[in-house]
Parts: structure tokens; sequence; C-alpha cells
């Protein structure tokens, strides 16, 4: 079985999430992978919670992986980006480096830049919440969900053996997918979704009525709950992914405009056309992932 | 305690949950509100289920009114108003008549043109789902929900109280409202959002690849939810609606054409100013409506 000194590099929802599940398999199960958990963070607070889950704890990027053999990125995108960029210089002998950024073309060019001793694998778990950070992190998060990995010129069969172990710890399911075919999916599934919901609240906010929220009800609040989504992280998935949120903004806009213009003209025979085919799309939807949600906790 | 005898007409997702609630405080609470329960639906199958729950059960209109003394119009709007303009010729000696109709204008203005031995209200309860009809139906689908009541020129003491002593019985909070206020505040928290969640979906399911629903998790799940709504009762809403669904429509616009210009041209100041205008406005959302959701099953 494979081992290795593991640093943990975020501890927000999604790297604070991989901690709990990996310190839980270790007590629980008696894995021994990896051996040594490293968490790096900024945060004072999170640094103090970390200290129960991590055997080091560090506010110091360079201290903090001086001596992983296996390296987890899990900021904002750009962030990752530039951890990528100082990493040759703090591990001049080289290691293994897995992300968990929410865009991956931006992060697996610059992994694909590494020095030739580098080993490096682009990872997207696809298990967010409207809610951020350490507290909110849960070791099941990542159970039955689906874990994006993008192979780039760094990607070796140790850091892929490495991984699928880890996704095998944590329980989450690998999904290979090119980069550029996970920033057009997630543009579609995540990115869009974000912004409609975000535009749909500001709407409604905007009548300024406070009898609104009680005559909201369940469907506004599923419609518009990502719009709590963490700002930070947002908007460097945003600039990260520009072109293909701005194509799947564009398409959402004839689809929305289309059904506008139906309702403008009084049509009814192809709005119950456009009604219809919608939900039908809803329920090939719903077949379609269903097994996944009865298997998964959300 | 006032009594009547009660025919619900339409045995939907509103319809049956009433009746289920209504049996079922009959037999748990031994209300005697209402005395007697008659049903009106058209599908042969719903009709059968409803015998076990309904005094009489029929799929004749004119028949099933003939003895209420409330009658409870639980179809899409559209039927609502031709039924309610039915109303004076198969009940010539009047009678009192709610109804559930999820847009309360043009209802309204047909209620008010009833002669004047009848007595009408406007109610439209907020507890919707993506599925529709009997067999969604939950005896507890009203408890802890706002339930919109719209006075009209037919409004009287005696119907008040019984519609708010029903509400007791099935556990909804009464909210009194303008009709046209009623249609502009669900125009922007339950037409625009499935306008929005429809056409998300439509533009997801064009990428036309499989992977598409692996990768996607709860977030595109919840904020397409409500494209599953029923397609006949959501024509009969944005015909009825139309004018405040096309005005919230262009307002939405203005909202997601706003960040997608922010977006088109790096303007990343703005952008992260939108973001968390977005988020606060989220958090102040849900801070105003958890305390309801804390109280309530869904």
């Amino acid at each position: 079985m494979l081992q290795a000194k593991v640093t943990i590099v975020g501890l927000g929802l999604m790297g604070g999430s991989l901690a709990l599940a990996l310190r839980l398999a270790q007590r629980v199960a008696q894995r021994p992978f990896p051996t040594h958990i490293t968490v790096v963070d900024t945060n004072p607070a999170t640094r103090r919670a970390a200290l129960r889950l991590a055997d080091v704890v560090t506010a110091d990027f360079a201290e903090g992986v001086a001596e992983a053999e296996l390296i987890i990125l899990a900021t904002p995108v750009r962030t990752v980006v530039s951890l990528l960029k100082e990493l040759a210089a703090v591990r001049p002998d080289g290691c293994m480096v897995l992300d968990l950024g929410s865009t991956k073309q931006d992060i697996c060019a610059v992994m694909a830049a590494l020095p030739a001793h580098f080993a490096a694998l682009g990872g997207h778990p696809m298990c967010g919440k409207e809610t951020a950070g350490f507290s909110s992190a849960t070791p099941d998060l990542y159970r039955d969900k689906t874990f994006v990995l993008c192979r780039n010129r760094r990607t070796t069969a140790r850091i892929e053996a490495l991984v699928l172990e880890l996704l095998t710890i944590v329980g989450a399911n690998p999904l290979f997918l090119p980069a550029a075919v996970h920033d057009e999916m997630v543009a579609a599934i995540s990115h869009l979704p974000y912004l409609v919901a975000g535009s749909l609240l500001r709407t409604a906010a905007a009548l300024d009525d406070e009898r609104l929220w009680t005559v909201s009800a369940s469907g506004f609040r599923d419609t518009s709950r990502v719009s709590g989504t963490d700002p930070q992280m947002m908007l460097d998935i945003l600039l990260t992914n520009k072109t293909a949120v701005l194509q799947q903004l564009q398409r959402y806009q004839e689809e929305i405009t289309a059904v506008t213009q139906l309702l403008a003209a009084d049509d009814e025979e192809n709005l119950a056309a456009w009604l219809a085919e919608t939900q039908a799309e809803y329920v090939a939807y719903r077949e379609k992932s269903d097994e996944r949600w009865v298997m998964s906790d959300e």
C-alpha cells in the first residue's frame, strides 16, 4: 500500500473536509496513508482548530511543504496558480502536487510548466456547498461524490495511483476529463447557475418588500441557494473560466429570450410546447442522476 | 365552532393535500369542521383513490357542488376562472367559494363579478413542489406555510372566519394581500425562478454530454429543481400573470446583463463588488426566512 507525507494548503470547506476524512480514516480504519498530515493556513483561528487533526500546522507555505511527498492545494483558483509558480523555488528537489481548484485549464497549464521532476494532477471534487470555510467542513463531504481528475504533461503513474487511493479513502468517485471539457461542463452546471441564482436573488430583493420573504417558499430558496457562494472563490472561478462562462451565458440568454418572446406574444401553443419540453428535460436529467443522489447524504 | 359541507374541486397536490389534512383532522382531533367532504375530479384513477377520504366522489362539477356550503377550487388558474363563471348557473341559491390558484388578479375579478348572494375569497398556499398530482399530496403540506388570502368585493366576514378556521386546522399561516401585490410578488419569487431554472436546464441539456450529469452536484440540482413544475399549471400562471412576469423578466435581464458585462470587460473590482453584494443579499434573505424554515418540515 502506498504511503506519503501529505500537506494540505488551505483549510476551507474542501481542504478541511479532506483533512477530517483522512484523519478519521487513520483512526477508525487504521489506514497507513497518509503517514503524516501537515496543514498550511493563513487564518490563525483555522490553524488553532486544525491542531486536533494535523501533525504540523503552520502559516508558512515554504515551511509547510518542505517535507511533503504529496502537496494538496485547496485554495481559490488564482492562489493555486500562484503557489504552483512558487513551488520550484521552495521544493528544488521536486514532489507530487494535486489541487482542488474549481477551474482546471489555467491550473493544468501551470502544472505542465513545472520542472520535469515534479508530478502533478489537477483535481476538482463536485461537492460544493453555499457555506464556505473550515467551520462547514465534514469528513463525509466527498462520499459518493464525483471527483474530476485532469491529466497534464506532469501527470505520472505514481501520482495517479496515490490520488486514486486517496479518493478511495474519502469515498469519492474519480472521473478523468480533459481540462477544457471540465471547464465547459462546470460553466454550464456550476458557474452559470451561480450567476443565474445571484441575478434572481437581486431582482427579488430589489422589490424591497419584507412580506416577500414570508411569501417565498422552498422553490425560491432552492433556486437562489448557490448565490450564497463565497465571493472570493467565485471571483477566481469567473476570471479563470471567462470564455466558457460567457459562452454559456450567451446560450442561456437565447433560451430565456425565446420564452420571454413567446409569453409577450401570447403564443400559447409554443409556450405550452416549451413548458412541456422543459419538464421532459428535467425528468430525463433526474432519472440520470437520481441513482447517485440516493447513494449520497445530500 | 363553525361547520360546513365542503366540496374540493381538483384533487391534485394542493386539493389532495387539503382533503387529506381535513380528513386526518376529523379522525384524529375529531374536529367537526367540515362535516362532509365531497371531491370532484375528472381523472378516474384519482377518483378511485379519493374514495377513502371523501364522503362523495364525482366527476361532475354541478353534481359535486350542488349541496356545498364552501366550494374550494383547486385546479389550474384558468380552470378556476371557468368554474367561477359557471357557478351562478349551477348554484342559483349562492354559496361560499375559496380558490387555491397560483395567480390572483384574474380570479378575484371574476369573484367580484359573482351575484351578491355569493361569498368569495381568493387563496394561494405557498407550498408548491416540483411534483404534481394526488400521488404527491401529503396531509402536512400546509403546515407552517404562508397561505395568502386576497379579499375582493364578494368577501364576507363569514367566509373569512370559515377559511381562517380551515387554515388553523391544516396549520397554515394566513397573510392578507391585495391581489395585485400578490401577483407581483409571486412573479418575482415563483414565476421568474421557474423561467430562470427552465432556461438553465435547457442550456445545460443542450451540451448533450451524458458525463454532465455525473459532474453535476447539489448546486445544479437545487437551482434547476422547479423546472419540473407541471406544464399545464405553469401555462395558466404565465398567461394570467403576463404583465408582472414580463416586468420581473426585464429587471432580471438587467441584473444578469450587468454582471455579464463586468465579466466580459475583466472589471475585477466591480465584479468583486457584485459578488460580495449578492452574497450579502443572500445572507440577509436567509436570516429573514430561516426562522420559518426551522419550523417547517421542508
